[in-house]
């Protein structure tokens, strides 16, 4: 027989009734039912049911072992009586009697307990990773990762896409973000650095002439810790391809995305490819105050600033007047409520502005028609009982009376919103207030249940502008990615920079970006002319992006590609709000691993083979 | 039409005849008969011959493309006349008559041709690496190592084993080697360091409980550089299981391996894994010299100090007298020539040993018969002419000469030689020549064409030693990696520790070491034993290795596994003698990335975030 295990704990049924088995794995639970010891051994594949009492020779042995120690038994396999039998296990309808018992690896006493579901502060998960990845919930997260992985290389290869290493020890690769550096020892007084991504590698296979790239990549990036990003190192699922256009990437990794989430989406439903909408940017922005939108949330916001220009309601009116500003609104089916108003108008004010103006539209009240009819309350709520009059519908809130009913009215159609609906103002110049606009559609849409919770939304954002304006120092700059291929190419550089839009792309998900791509420019004059624009010189492209320029002179393909984020992806289908959910070995939020002790001092061996000296910090 | 294809370069045949398409590629070759040109385009994927002439209105602008331009053309699908056609190219049956052309990149003056052979030095091809991978034999390399990835990849999950990533940016994992490390910004003065191998992970992913654990793992060392190995960073196919011994773990990985040089060996032979030897290290190093031998070659030294000694070789016999001394003997069938022992024993000699003794074995000489007989030369040549006597064996050289023929005959006896074989010795303790001995055995196997280049031949190496002496200081240190579990737990630790083995092994593959591995040590009290042994107090232990030695503390399984090195494996199957060709961005020697300009000076604000100061170099 096997030295540690005849089955694993997944492996039993009634078929092995009888038999002489050896298990191995881990006492998860133990019960002693009056002198008669039950034990559940789990394994990474499943829990069987191990018995033992003082019949067994073991039975000394077996009462010593506690929860978590790792053991190997020999025993019979025994029927469970029928009212025994648990349905939900695989093993449910045996239990193993113990004959022998082996102790593998003995524990101390327990910092986190592996059975049940117990909340532990992070440091203690983080610090005893290894008891926290045993937990059930653990072990099918990185299991999904792991499968989620294989099924985004599955998918890459069936497209004729090969997996090409990219260095990891290189040069900066300048995503904008803060470099990991690394001293080089033969060459002192010299770095390396950790790629932000394979972006210019990438570009470089197409140069080399491979067509088809693809890499889950371990990117790198100096960068302080969030929920939803890694402060280290992360993972992409990294394509390029070359002699495409925009929609050749867009038909490539759509059906690969949605692939992911079909099969591993738990049964939520999933946008088909072929109808994710493309988004421009700026539409993003005034629909959804987001370039990443969730579009499981209905809620599309619309610009009312005519019925607001000239109105009674001053502080809209005047801003009007000023240029460059609007005023948006935010419908809100089923939120006609003072109460909800006033909740939303709070939150507004919790997100630094002076609030949220609304109207909401209810039947009307007796009070309302008492007064429109010259009768007593009383006689107009037996009118509106009885169905003599009908009440209709009523706008409510401060904003409708301050612009009168017509204006209220139109502004009602242009939203279509109808009784027990509600609608949210905000006005200014958009770049001011888009975001928190976008914010209060996300909440409307959660508190309201509009947001369907069952389902991946996606969407292409396109036609991001090349350029941005500092709104103080009036410098124009990239607003992204500085590779992209203006659309219009050289003769788009010609005009007013801020009209130009480039051949660049992101993948909402749930209000996640998934995707990030472009098609790039490979054109050495347009890139140098692009750059000249955002005030960078010929020598300061060569001295930056050297490698890849250079490249380009030596009849570069047309060429594009996206990347996934890997950890986002898997985050999403296992439901969890926080990355280190899905990462087997996350650092802390101040970016250490308490289990390994990272980082650490250095010995001074070490930093004099590397011609470094630490700078005393001051206390 | 498609912006930039309608085929690739490798899709078009006589199917096609009289269609427009569109083909985008490189210009692989131009040739110009009488006003008619003839262009090569070149993709991925393959070569298709486009032909224009002055009624093309393309040709103005045709006549100016380059070599390795970029381009973009329609045009016309015709049969090629019969007598033009070429069988070995997939579109040999047509050419495409260019009728538009657009450019997407050009080149400028090339620094290195893609077309052809020509040889380039390192320097030229790394510096234009994306010329250098459009090389035919490049593409083919990268192509090859992605494939074999896949499949080794494929051969796991097959296996039931999962992938699981462990961090890049982590604490030290002391492999023995120099770690590479990475300054902390948010810990100024700390370090992280990147992984020598993800050994301490996996071991962590196996206390974890994930049973199968594998990874093709991105590997650092800070070493100094070489034919086979990279400066800086490497891949391993790593993988772990438990509950296992170390059989179970050749049984998993020989297979894969097995299957990769199957699958992409290209015909070689591949020896069965159910007949890989296993080998122990001692034997390995007396039979072989090497603890990776090359089994293609079928030499296996001998230990005959009984032939030498009190023999009249007085340089070996007074060897003998001293402790610890062998001879040995490197049998070399086919090798029995004066000009090939001479050229043998300058061979050694090159090594820095005094020489190699030598005895080969041929046909009796007229002189040896007429000597022997009492009669001339001439008549004895007549006799041996004739038939009347026969020749027989003569050993010759001067060793034979010295210890008389009993002995040399002895000798031979015990090698199983005849004539026109040979026989090399060496002489002294062991451990100072059995390397030399080793690269001896090598380099008789090629020259005799014993080694059989056609095949790959593998064993795996058992049974090393867990520790070592050494000679000078008489210190016991770890032989090879302090994490193996020693053959026979914690009594063998209790004997002599020169005499314990670990359950630790190797598989050589044509004189290369291609897997690495061991059952690991998971008691904590065994691993504490075996450091004390080598010097480390429990202290010093906890220091180094505390994120596993902690684990170990709380349920630990048994457990081993190994590593593949991906890059030899493919430098194998591509038959290529340096890593750099089967690496798609490799360094040069100087750990150099000449492409990217790596590794380069930090800025002052990069160095002043890091708390760092470069400590200026003496010149």
């Amino acid at each position: 027989m096997h030295a540690y295990r005849s089955h694993t704990c997944a492996g039993l049924n009634k078929d092995q009734v009888g038999q002489t088995v050896r298990l191995a794995g881990w006492v998860h639970r133990i019960r002693d039912h009056g002198g008669v010891l039950f034990i559940d051994l789990r394994d990474h594949y499943g829990i069987t049911q191990l018995i033992c009492d003082p019949d067994s020779p073991a039975f000394a042995d077996v009462e010593k072992v506690r929860s978590e120690w790792c053991i190997r038994i020999d025993g019979d396999v025994k029927a469970r009586d029928e009212s025994l039998i648990n349905p939900k296990l695989p093993t449910g309808e045996i239990e193993v009697f113990v004959r022998e018992i082996e102790v593998l690896g003995a524990a101390e006493e327990l910092p986190l307990i592996v059975f049940g579901d117990q909340e532990y502060p992070e440091e203690t998960r983080l610090r005893y990773r290894y008891l926290d990845l045993r937990r059930e919930v653990m072990q099918r997260n990185m299991a999904l990762r792991s499968d989620v992985v294989r099924s985004l290389r599955q998918k890459m290869w069936d497209r004729d896409f090969r997996e090409y290493q990219t260095p990891i020890i290189t040069a900066s690769s300048p995503e904008g973000a803060r470099d990991f550096l690394v001293p080089s020892r033969l060459h002192p007084g010299k770095f390396y650095a950790l790629p932000q991504a394979p972006q210019q590698f990438k570009q470089l296979i197409m140069v080399s002439g491979f067509d088809k790239y693809f890499q889950i990549a371990p990117c790198f990036r100096d960068e302080d810790p969030r929920a939803d990003r890694s402060p280290t190192d992360f993972y992409q699922l990294d394509m390029e391809m070359s002699f495409v256009s925009q929609q050749d990437v867009f038909d490539t990794i759509s059906p690969v995305i949605a692939g992911v989430f079909e099969e591993f989406g738990g049964g939520r439903t999933v946008d088909a490819p072929s109808e994710w909408p493309q988004i421009s940017y700026r539409d993003a922005a005034l629909w959804y105050g987001s370039d990443k939108p969730d579009l499981r949330n209905p809620i599309k916001m619309q610009v009312v600033s005519e019925h607001f220009a000239g109105s009674g309601f001053a502080i809209f009116a005047k801003l009007l007047e000023q240029d460059g500003t609007q005023i948006r609104a935010i419908p809100a089916p089923t939120g006609g409520s003072r109460k909800f108003c006033d909740r939303m108008n709070a939150f507004a004010q919790k997100e630094g502005l002076p609030g949220m103006g609304y109207i909401f539209w209810r039947e009307k009240t007796a009070d309302a028609v008492a007064q429109e009819l010259g009768i007593t309350v009383k006689e107009a709520q037996a009118k509106l009982k009885s169905g003599e009059i009908e009440g209709g519908m009523e706008a409510a809130g401060p904003l409708a009376k301050n612009i009168g009913p017509e204006r209220t009215e139109a502004i009602r159609q242009q939203l279509g919103l109808g009784i027990g609906d509600a609608a949210f103002f905000l006005g200014g110049k958009p770049k001011a207030f888009e975001s928190v606009a976008g914010r209060a559609r996300n909440v409307i849409g959660e508190e309201l249940g509009l947001t369907d919770k069952n389902r991946f939304a996606f969407a292409w954002i396109v036609d991001f502008p090349i350029y941005e304006k500092d709104e103080e120092s009036g410098k124009i700059d990239f607003e992204h990615n500085p590779f992209s291929m203006p659309q219009g190419g050289m003769s788009a550089l010609e005009g007013d920079p801020l009209d130009v839009l480039g051949y660049q792309y992101d993948l909402a998900c749930n209000g996640y970006e998934l995707v990030s791509g472009a098609i790039r420019n490979h054109r050495p004059e347009i890139m140098f002319k692009a750059f000249e624009i955002a005030g960078y010189g010929k020598d300061e492209v060569e001295k930056r992006f050297g490698g890849m320029v250079n490249a380009f002179r030596f009849g570069a393909p047309p060429h594009g590609g996206c990347a996934a984020g890997i950890d986002r992806i898997v985050m999403l289908l296992a439901d969890e709000a926080n990355i280190r959910e899905v990462i087997m070995f996350p650092m802390n939020q101040r970016a250490e691993d308490l289990m390994m002790g990272a980082p650490s001092e250095p010995t001074s061996d070490q930093l004099m083979e590397l011609s470094l000296r630490v700078i005393p910090q001051e206390k």
